[in-house]
């Protein structure tokens, strides 16, 4: 059975509407890009990195409000003191391996350098400093991946950049979520989105998820058991179990005009999502959330106050719970979108097989 | 038909087994007491407060480990900065009214002065100083209760904390439970346990929730949507939806020797518990998690370095996963045990009404 | 000699210059009431009730962006899970002694329901949940005060609500600081301001401080180790030391428009000025810091998006400055306006003493 | 005249013993590597990475409780979310330029694969995901050295580890230090140690710090103004003021048997010794700080619950006045040691001048 989105296979999560493409994207000006790196020759690479580019790159110049939440702190995921000190992400956000965060960090650093003097510093690509803490990211794909060659670059990390876009979001096997488990399935990138009306406009909130955590028994969609339901026999008997721990990383991303402590309430909300898919943010489970809000501008080097905009507190309900179902939809995505795999030492990570998924919902649902 | 607890009606929350009386007291030392203020005399009470006594009572003298985590902070615990610096708790807990917060901490205060007093200071309670940061927490029961009459006094302080007991739980309209709702249904106190097995010793982690929070759509029993498919037309028609916000307060307490870090980790898994429910932090819900571990004697004004013993991080996920499967029944236990209430300006709130309830769950689980 | 500010003695903090009054009330629309309590009449009272009210008193419906801190968590500050959470303040801000947190939090929760009851509902007076999370603070008088008389009622704190005016602020043995200890002599409150100007315009920065803290040897004054230099022994010899541990606590309050997250980096500014004077967040001490800015209206209720304003991050330095400056100065003018006090058990704590502090002061200043 | 370190120049800070080197060496086991990058060709480099190794090199085995405090969060530490989740450090810490950061991490991450194979998995060296999230910390040293240039290599990072030894401690010009400036003189690493008894035992605290902030007005010495007071211009004319930001890592060991809470509050009394010497937490300034604690094994893979010791809350104080002592110590040591130098784009940076410095201490001191 070919892979497809959760939605393809008549299954939707919550009750609000989705943006165009049930993706991060939806989220106007944001772009994603992914570099994914798959080798057979010499040291096998089941790895990549993952770009999530606010204000179609203008983030250095224009940046944006932020907030974060780590719901289960083992993973890494740099920038995170400005971002708590300032509520401002001044950078892309990237996710990869956990091995190459240093590497794509520096990249990041060095990017607006080197732009600024191939284009001779436009506007948009900021001093120095500005690039000097940026957000990158991690889960842990050793199990797949031959995570001690360290694979990724400098150019994968711009490539990544490069390859930013609108539109539909490639799932699953790709970018930073290329080796990635979830729920002992293979998993990897996914995303989702929510339409959330306030004042008589109409705002979207996006998430994009790097899944790799969690242990099948745990697993439900829409609150079925799927996890314990499942015949995984069926697809692979002995049924291996692949190291416990994993990670997930929730990106959370709006065009609200939102504050700081806002972001940081959505990020929060990321929880809520993952603990309906079964997760529980196991010990060796990096589970750090960051959310950002374009809704304001924020302009390098300002010279007079800013004007903004701040949607009340009590006006947040509707996105909280458009933050909770499109995590849960976004994990669910990479779920259903991730191909089955085989990486490193010829281990094997099924697909979550979608006709058994479908067996098992169909039969909860037999009313 | 009578209420219930959530297993009398045949209904199971995850896999871990309980202790003997799926109740917070199942922990070693752990005491209850309810104080309910009921009353159609004068001004209506609907009202009460709630204890929770660790290590019988000798808590002031001998401490323990705890930490705190606050999913949504609209609500009041005070005792907060004291667990957050130094991860140690030296009073009991209390659970009342949002206006009682107030004469319930400075009656906890004078407690131990008075008992010294009567009792020629017995051991157990301490010095003036211990007493001066209780921790007492709280959810809004204006809705049932007339809230602007402050009917809690220090009397009833005193008498929640004689009246704490080991064993069975009283849940539902007791305690600081009395006038809370639910998922628009009638709510309190619930509680529940789970048994951990860990290097060969059994553990126990209870739960004792006082929940008021969440709209109908959202209530999930074990993944099942009850709150939409129940046909709560058949119980009021019209429905009265009371003000949105409410609040869960979340008590963990557990005779594993864990850190105060761990505690932390604890009291952030209630989060788990509350978001399978339906529980979604809404702006105005103040949803506060203390989790506290007696597996470790903190006497006061030790003379020499205390011994300690902590189980390492890497055996936590079982705890972490009782935390959220007690949690997640300790709240439906309040609900399957509340019973309709008709209070302040004649309104009524409904109990869950536990043949619908059945029948929906059983609709589910057809198979 | 009698007592004075420390500017009276020819002593002056810092660089930046100071607003009229050179007190928090130099903020616009911040007001000061204090409700002092000294009785030997029955149990020995020495305490009181500051409040600072934001906005002449239009707090509960249009509220403030705040943040706080807490350098060392030793205390109680109520409302700091709400701050945490919105970053929003809508209550006055009490100082008490810490056996009366919870009759003045009650009270202040009952004032603008009994206010809206007396003045039928002005468009100030909020309704009843705004004033159920109010920030009451506290610092531990009990040397000089029988703490266990509770002595302070709910007239106490409406009075210091009705108190509470602009202009000069009494400091000293007055309200919430009447009883208290800092680095050894008479403590209490004391208050300060600086100007900092910013794109064109001038706002203030204000703090008031409660201060019960530190030990005598770590006191300096503008960098001069006066607790070590002074000859206390003329004060009284024996010198009595009080029980180590004492609490501070410290309000900023500025008219810029900041928000929340800038709020936060203000009040941990203030741990600058308090290290300065000798503080270092001694175990037993409860130093919490809250930072309040009005420089943008929050009103309760909006309709439609806030149109907020903010100063760049980058402009911050003076008002980081004027923080520890005028903290610096505000415990300083409490130590040098407290006069030597007599109170419970015949206890004397005698202020600092001004002509050893110019002795002192001029010897490391002859050049 | 020569440079030198404080106490070599008669001055002493505060009233506590130092250790035999007065150095973070002192701690026994924690240990010191630099690698000083150097170079006139091609690319002007004046960086490097210093080391701070606890355990003797063992901690990848066995682990220590450690807590952080960003106290301005304008900078960068890996491993962060780890910290504050377990209170637990895994690995030696790493303080580089702000743009090596990655390049250290990574380094870090194969450091421990690669002497596996070297050395055929010697116990000490854990698998591969303990060395996956480890601490590398930066502070800008863009102004003197050409920091687009990324200097630092994974050789250069393996050298430092390499380095590593106790005893003496190089400071200034040196490791991460070497192109750093500190209240617009030459900084850079400074250390210092302090000795605290409790309960018979004598336990020593040790900081080292990499200092890189701070404008010069604001630079007191034992709480003299020497920053207002000193004769600059004779050093130079004009005076060249380096662009305001900066940062500061203050790292603290312990072999006291703290817990993680504990060590969090040692972290923050770095603070003290900061304000203390002049530091604010400017908007742009990184103030990150880590405290870690050996009393206690941490073994990985622990097999029963661990047995720790624990200081009582309330023996802390000494503790606390040690590190800020320390950490006030150490920036001096880090002034009065470093050299002036010259850098990327001709810039100079001035040492601070130890005549003018004595000069001043001795005016104010004339008494």
């Amino acid at each position: 059975m070919q892979r497809a989105r959760l939605r393809d296979l008549g299954i939707t999560i919550g009750s609000l509407p989705t943006g165009q493409y049930n993706a991060i994207t939806d989220v106007p000006g944001v772009l994603v890009g992914h570099e994914t790196i798959i080798s057979d020759e010499g040291r096998i690479a089941r790895t990549g990195v993952t770009m999530i580019v606010p204000r179609h790159g203008d983030i250095w110049g224009n940046h944006a409000f932020a907030g974060i939440f780590n719901f289960n702190g083992c993973g890494e995921m740099t920038g995170q003191p400005w971002i708590a000190e300032s509520g401002v992400i001044h950078t892309p956000i990237a996710i990869t391996s956990t091995n190459s965060v240093g590497v794509v960090r520096d990249a990041m650093c060095a990017y607006p350098l080197e732009m600024a003097e191939k284009w001779q510093t436009p506007p948009s690509i900021a001093a120095s400093w500005l690039g000097s803490l940026p957000v990158v990211a991690e889960t842990w794909d050793g199990w797949l991946n031959d995570i001690g060659a360290f694979h990724v670059t400098k150019e994968h990390t711009f490539k990544a950049l490069e390859n930013a876009s609108s539109g539909s979001v490639a799932e699953g096997n790709v970018g930073g979520g290329t080796g990635m488990i979830c729920h002992e399935f293979k998993g990897g990138i996914g995303t989702s989105s929510r339409l959330v009306p306030c004042f008589g406009e109409q705002y979207t909130v996006g998430v994009l998820v790097q899944s790799n955590y969690g242990s099948r028994g745990l697993l439900r969609v829409d609150g079925v058991p799927v996890g314990r339901e499942i015949d995984y026999r069926k697809v692979a008997d002995p049924w291996t179990v692949p190291p416990k721990g994993g990670s997930i990383i929730v990106v959370v991303a709006t065009d609200a005009p939102l504050l700081p402590v806002q972001c940081t309430r959505l990020a929060k909300r990321a929880t809520v999502g993952l603990s309906r898919v079964g997760g529980v943010g196991h010990n060796g489970s990096g589970d750090l959330f960051l959310a950002f809000a374009t809704g304001n501008d924020i302009p390098m080097g300002a010279e007079a106050p800013l004007n903004l905009k701040m949607l009340p507190h009590d006006r947040l309900d509707p996105f909280f719970e458009a933050v909770a179902e499109a995590t849960e939809e976004a994990i669910l995505n990479a779920l259903t979108s991730a191909e089955t795999m085989t990486g490193w030492q010829g281990r094997t990570v099924h697909a979550l097989p979608l006709d058994e998924l479908q067996r098992v919902m169909a039969m909860y649902r037999a009313h």
